[in-house]
Formats: C-alpha cells, sequence, structure tokens
C-alpha cells in the first residue's frame, strides 16, 4: 500500500477486479460531475467570493474533493489490477485499455476526456453557489446510478460514504448563498 | 423586416451596427450559459420529468428560450449589418468575419462553439431542476456582463427584457423543486 | 401520454423497451448529423440569407426539425422506460446509466456530447445551402443505418417517417439554391 | 530556402511580417474548413468509395490539399518571421504567442484546436460526395472573407490560387457524384 | 486492391473481418496518440525548427507517418468488409456503424473525434522535440496494448511493423534534439 | 489577504492591475499546458507506477503544482481587481468578462476551456514519464512567452519563479525514468 492510500479519508480495499465497475466509476474521477471537476469548479471560484467565510467554504471542500478524486483513482486502479487479456477482452473493457492500458485518466463512463467546459466560474457570488449546489446533487445522482450497477461491498461502502459527503457539501453551500444574497441584493 | 423578426416577444430594431458588441453578445446565442443551451437543457429534460406540472413548465420555458434565441440571433444580425472591411478590422470582428462572415453561429464570447458539455440531464428531477435554477442565475449574470459593456438603447432595452425573463424562469423552477422534492424524497 | 406527445407530426407507441436500440438512436437526438445539429443549423443560417424565400425556407424546416427532435426523445424515452438493473447492465447500457439515468441527453451514439462543431453557418447562401444539403444526406444516411439495426415495427415506423423528411427537405434546399445562385454569381 | 518550400504548387515570397494577418489565415491551416479538414475528410472517405474512380479522384484531391496545407504553413510562417515584443503586442497576435510562439499550430482564428468533429464520413458515397462539395463551397468563402480582409499582394496572390483550386475540387467532386448516384440509387 | 493499397509501405492483406478489433485499432487512426496527429504534429512543428537537418527530419517522419495512416485506415477498411446486421450487432460495432457505416472516420477507441487539442506546436525546437520524442513513446504503448489483444497474424504482422517504426522515429528525435540542445542553450 | 494566499509558496503583491496581461497569464492556469493540467496529469499517473520512488515523486510534484496553480490564480485575480468599465472594453478582456466577469476559470489563453485531451496517462511508466518531461518542457516555455510580453516586476517575479520550478521538475522525472527503464525493459 502506497503513501497516498494512507491518507485516504476512508480506507479502500477491494479484493477482486471489476475491469467493467472501473469503467463506470471512472465517471466520478474524470466525468463532468467528478470529483476533479468539483474541486476545480471550487478551488477556482474562491478567488472571487465577496467575503473569507465564503472563499474559507470553497477552499475546505475543494480540498477536500481532490482527497475524494484520490479515492476514487484508488478504487479504479484496484479494480483493474493484473488483469489478464481475456477479462480486458469480455468485460467491456478493451476500448479503454488500448488507450490507457491500466492507468488511471480523467474521462467519463461515456469515452470522452474530462473538460472545463463542464464547470461554470461567473464571478457572481450567487450564480456560482448555485453551480455548486446544482453540481453537489449532480455528483450525488451520478454515485446513486453506480450503486444502482454495483453488489460489491468492498465498492459499495466507499461510494455511500461518498455520496454522503455530496449531501453535507450540499447543505454547506447553502449557508454563505444565504448570507451573501443578504450582503450582496 | 422578415417573418420571424414579427414573431418576437419582443421588438429589436438597432439603429447603429456595432460589430465588437455583437461578439460579446454571441454568448447568450451559442455560449454554455446562452439561450440555445438553456433551451435545449429543458426540452432534453422534461421527457424523463414525474409528473405533468414539471414537464409542462420545461415545454414552456424551453419554447420560451427560443422565441429569446430568436431575439439574440435577431441582435447579433442588426448590429452587424452593412459592415464595411475598415470596420471588420478595427472592431475586432476580424477573426469571427473569417469564418462566418456576418452569418450568425452558436459560439461563446471566447471563440468556441456551442456544446451540450455544458448541460446536464442526470434523469433525477430534483438534480434536474437544481441545474435549471443554476443556468437561470449563470444566465442572468451573462446578461448582467453585457449590460455593463453596452451603452446603445436600442440594444440595453431587449438585452433587459430578456434579464429579467431569467429571473421569472429562476423563480419559476423553485416551483416544480418543492413540489417535486415532497414527493421524491 | 404527455402535451408533447399529442403535438408530434407522427405518433409514437413502443410496446417494448430496448435500452441498447436507445442508445443508438441517440445520435439523431444529439449526434453530429442529428435533428437538434439540424434544427440549429437552419435556424441560424437564415438571418444572413439574402431574400424572404430563403428565410422562410430555412425557418420552416429548422421548425419542423425541432419537432422532429421531440420525436427522437420520445422514441428514446419509451424504450428506456421501467428498466430493471439487470437490463441496464445486460444491454450495454451501463455507461449511458451513470451518467444520464433515463433521462435524455444530447449526444452521439459514440457517447459524446452534441457540438456546433459539427455544423457551419458561413454567412454565404450558396455556400449555407450545399451545407444544407450535405446535412440531410448525413441525416439521411444515419437513419439508414439505424434501420439496418432495427427490428421493432414500433420503432421502425417512425424511423422510416422520419428518413423520408430528410428526402423531402434535401429536395427543397435545392430550390433557392437554384434561384440564389441566379441572384449571386 | 527549404525543402518543403520548394516543393510549393505555388511559390511564397512574404516581404512584410503582419502577425495579425497571420492569426487570421490560420483558419485555412487548422480552421474547421482548412487545409488540413479538408485533407483529411478525403483522405478518410476513400476507403469506402464503391469504385477506383472515386478512391482515386478522393486520393488525388487529398494529396494536393496537403501541399496546400504546406502552403498555408508557410504564409503564417513567413508573416510571423523576426517579430518585435512591441508588433506581438500591438497586432493581437499576443494571446496566440503565449502558447504556441511563432510556431504554426492548427487552429481556427477563433482560437479552438483542429477538430474532426467538422468533418463527416458516413461510409455512403452519395452521402460522402455530398459533403465533400459543401466542404470546397466552405473552403471558398474562407478565402473569399480572408481577401477582403488582406492588402499585401505578396499574400493575395496564393489566396487566389488557393481559393481557385477550391473551385475546381468542387466541380470535379461533381463528376462521381453523379455516375455514383446511377451506380447506386 | 486500389491504388493506395500499392504504395504502402508494407503489405496488408486481411482475411477475416473483425469488427471488434478494427474499433480498437481506430485509434492509430484518429485517437489523440494516432498516426494521423503524430504526421500533423511534425509536419506543423517544422515550420520553426531552427536549422534544415531538423527540418528535413520532422518533414521526413511526417510524411512516413501519413503512410503509416494509410496502412491503418486499410486495416480498419478489410477488418469490416462484407459485415452482415448480425456482425455488426454482436461484435460492438453497432454505436460506430449508425454514424459511420463502414466509412473510416478519425476517433479514439473511446468514441470521440480527432483533435489537435492533443497535440503541442510551442515555437521552441527543444520543447517540440521532447513533445515528439514522448509521442512516439505514446503511439509505441498503443501499439502494444493492441497487440495484447490482438490473435490474428495477418493484424499482428502490420501492427509490428508500425510500432517497430515508432522506436526508430524516437531514436531519430533524439540526434537533432542533442545538436539543437548545444546551438539554443 | 486570505488564507489560501498565506500558504503560497512564494509571496503575490500585484499593485497595479492588468487584465490584458491577465488572460494571457491565464494559459498556465487552464490551458493545454498550464498548473492544472501539469497536476493532474501526475496525480493521474501516480496510480500505475510500478515502484514506491516513481509514485511518490508524481505524489510530490502533482502536490507542488497544485499550490502554484493557486499562485496563478492569484496572480489573475490581482491582476483584475477593482477594474472599470472602461479598462475592461480597452484592454481587450470584454470576451473574458462578459462569460466570467472578473471570477479565474481554467481555459487557455486563446479562449477555450481546459480539458484533459491535452494529458496523456498511458499506464507504462517509461511513457508516462516522458509524457511528463514533455510537459515540463511546455509550461517552461509557455512562462517564457508570459515573461517576453511582461513587464510588472510583481510579475516577473513570481513567474521566473515558476518557470525555474518547471526546470527542477524536468531533471527531477529524468531520475525515475533512468530507474525505471533499468526495472522495465
Amino acid at each position: 500500500m502506497f503513501v497516498y492510500e494512507k491518507r485516504l479519508e476512508y480506507p479502500i480495499k477491494i479484493k477482486n477486479t471489476n475491469p467493467k465497475l472501473a469503467s463506470l466509476i471512472i465517471s466520478q474521477f474524470g466525468g463532468p460531475d467528478g470529483e476533479l471537476n468539483a474541486s476545480m469548479r471550487y478551488l477556482s471560484q474562491r478567488f472571487s467570493m465577496p467575503n473569507a467565510q465564503a472563499k474559507g467554504l470553497l477552499t475546505d471542500i475543494g480540498t477536500e474533493e481532490l482527497n475524494h478524486l484520490e479515492m476514487v483513482g484508488t478504487i479504479i486502479y484496484q479494480l483493474t489490477r493484473n488483469l489478464s487479456e481475456s477479462e480486458i477482452k469480455t468485460a467491456g473493457f478493451d476500448a479503454y485499455f488500448v488507450d490507457h492500458g491500466t492507468g488511471v485518466y480523467p474521462q467519463a463512463a461515456g469515452g470522452f476526456p474530462q473538460s472545463s467546459t463542464a464547470i461554470a466560474v461567473k464571478g457572481d457570488p450567487i450564480t456560482d453557489l448555485h453551480e455548486d449546489m446544482a453540481a453537489e446533487q449532480k455528483a450525488r445522482t451520478t454515485y446513486d446510478n453506480i450503486l444502482r450497477l454495483c453488489d460489491d461491498p468492498d465498492v459499495i461502502d466507499p461510494i455511500k460514504f461518498l455520496r454522503a459527503r455530496e449531501i453535507v457539501h450540499y447543505q454547506r453551500f447553502g449557508e454563505p448563498k444565504r448570507s451573501t444574497w443578504n450582503d450582496c441584493d
């Protein structure tokens, strides 16, 4: 187990490889509503927030999402360890394998690369906080969908943990939205 | 004046060309938070809404945004009529002109083409309605920014009308969100 | 049956779900040659057309394509109703499901989001009408390919209707091309 | 003068640098309707053409467009030689310079990278030939627009040559379309 | 056999169709590290190289990659000849077929279109040569991955030939890097 | 001064706003060779590295690049504080302002959004380390270009610091490349 796995918020130990499942969960690594886009959305928006409370909240949650990015990457990595050629072929993992082997690349389940086209930084605090609350709902829904397609408890547990955090973030984004609203409008 | 101009919700008659302003306003035609993406967001999401009220609201607003797309296109068209070569060169309109002449192409002010990468359809009504409320705030902010850079009353008036409609939409999206929330969760 | 289904040009009633087929037909919703790109191509190009006949034709066909977009969305929606988890997994619908559930999102069969990069608005009427005739042939070919992979008569009938309309549009775009050619060149 | 300049179809000797003009002409290097996309459109489509005549024509024109790509690249290179920092700043060339120096990168005048999203290969010969005729009209229009913004005869001459070739290609694509039409439909 | 097949560096005669394999190998036609991007990387970078040796080397290798593009296209074409509808459906080739039939389109195995976003032209010779050496390693790895998933000797042989060429290119890019380094830094 | 500014590796205090310069430096925030893509390239590749040394190095440098991302964002933020409308218009900052106000959005100087299309994760350690060395050279070149266009010492100093770090990273990536080469091949 490597350094970065020790720092994870939630332990990840997956016994059975499952490349098909890895190819779905990757959407929370590099998909439009995944942890990378979440983190970069908040860590970019914080600069133009009007007060220290909002800046601090975005920095906190943006940093936590980086840890979650690491967790999702670790899940994908463990699900694709020691694959045989025949597993790659029969599991629908072959297209991914051609371009990335068993490396972890930021892309959506649909196969296209991560892009900031899916995040907004508008420089208006009320607007950016709405974007953030919507982002948390979109991430929560993606985890809901993953849970419906997953029956390995080693994977279900950390995915449930990650899903729960999105709900907490959603609620926390509501706070500066209310206080900022009072200041701005 | 052509057929489609007669059907517009708000009359548009711009006396003075201004290609620079056209190249900025085009973000509300084809930019990430523009009218085309707004319309397609709602007209796509409606299919999976859980009740007739939400389906109807998304159809109504999505259709209204198509009219607003037409208004924005008309503004751009009128701002670029009868340009001379020297106006094209000095106004910073030359890069656009090379690829589109004075045609109206769906792109952002930054120069890249419209893409559905910037819209989400998650199949979860609560999530999609959050996405929609955020979208209305993003469009409202873009109109705010345009108004800060615009001093032609022939343009300011319809832009103010369009901005006001985004606020109404925002409020209307709150209604099914509350009722759907009760049904879903 | 919802409001928007009553307005469709052609009735759609699909008895059997088929998520795999839905994931292919979606290219005519949001693929490069699909109905959304078709509609936006014509509704954007019309502004710079040189006469009322050409403007009217583009407005008519662009609006009709919006109705066809609605038909294709309805087909996809009906093909994915009441899916079980095991149907999602075995039908090759899982990657789409992770990101969109059973919502209808504008993307190509290949999995990437709709983009106006695939449409041209050049501000030259002869050129734009060539683009339009090519677009109708591309849509017609896509429907041909879908028909080769489809054996459900509830789906075949509306797809054949849509294919036939592309041929009519192709022929109608030839008319202003000839008359405009005389005016322009 | 380097090897590849000797092989060009049309001699290019530009005495005066003009980075602004280079940043516009680059659309015919890497823009949606530029020579790179033209060449790759034809050299890709040829594989599925139904007879040797059509395959040969696409190979010929696709190869010629590679030579034209070289000509456009040479024009851009010569227009940006020996720039001073102050020329870069005042000429609107600074954004390009930050990412590419005075290298020649395949992008549109609008600043976004070349993409095959703007080309179609449908595997249907009639459709592909329509796509090709539209492509030639789009390239011709782009050259028309460049000529309206250009007053250096060292540049005007090769651009006029390139424009003339697009018209010849357009006419030649009409030939296999007619003969293929007879065979296919 | 057509003209362009005669000109290939390495003969290609594939007896058995295999659309699944074609859908993987296509990454070396239009994927981020494929032959098209390789060729355009070198043929674009050459303009700003500081001496005839480096310009010549980039022109040579860029031209050779065009031949390899042709070889990869020929492999894909031969692997998809005379497909039946049932082969298309069962082989996982259906999504590709909907949009391109059995035409050869520049895309990655993951399904998204070729883009120059994946290539760099920085106008600095040392940097561009590093980019090129990395590009050859990426192409070599992609061929390695394809070879692990392929058991048809008619395909393995030309893929091995193409892989070997990437290693030669890698070594050749090291030469001007060393000499240019001496000149530049 | 906010929390995140205290944590920066190098102090940033810019006295004079300069929106034009901000719009160029943004390429090192969200451009293809910027700090965000650098960080995500290394933090993604580390999972499949074959030994703890290489994993550790990629984690270290990837984390350091996150700090540099913060520095670049801070530079952009300070360069755009307290802008007047007339400064926005005359400085060529208007297109950016329409879509993002004075928020900090991950995009290239050319105006298009950040995308992982410009990074590679191939799952092969030798290849990934080549990609990384090339990435450091590309970032170094971008900083070189920025320095040629910049005359404010408050900006020059941190940019020089960032440029120097890229050279250190380049050298450090050479170490595991050599040792990994011995292990792998």
